[in-house]
């Protein structure tokens, strides 16, 4: 299933989930993975997919398709709130 | 040239860095313009992306490719320090 190779970032220690990453592609035999994050997550989704690719994955898996996108929702005041998401594709090489 | 279609994200207003991405597709009639950020500004970038072409260029222009990549400097204490870049195309529909 797509998502069983989705990682969402979030306020876990870094290397959490960049060991994740690596797992889904050594131990997991994933073809592809796709680190999500929203807002201010946005920029350690960033980091995670450059660290794994480049440190830990070199010659293995490279960064694929990038895509951002608006969710709008209403948060606890009833305000409508517009945030940033972004999925970022590590495909195997 | 290229670099005066390029916008770099920052620490100042936020709603600075939209209208000079909405001033160059409206009145430098740029066809291609890069928004580009650092580190932690990465998440705005990505904010500012989302907020100039489907809040202020709905139907005049669309997110193209996005890059990612890492710049190693020296940091003032001299240690090796690794910083996630992203690049976000925004293109004329």
């Amino acid at each position: 299933m797509a998502e069983d190779n989705t990682i969402f970032i979030g306020e876990k220690p870094f290397m959490n989930y960049v060991t994740a990453v690596v797992m889904q592609f050594t131990t997991k035999n994933a073809s592809d993975i796709f680190i999500k994050a929203r807002g201010k997550f946005i920029s350690r989704a960033v980091d995670v997919a450059e660290v794994s690719s480049k440190r830990f994955l070199n010659g293995q898996a490279d960064v694929g398709d990038i895509k951002i996108d608006s969710e709008e929702f209403t948060n606890k005041e009833g305000r409508q709130v517009r945030v940033s998401t972004i999925e970022i594709t590590l495909k195997r090489k």
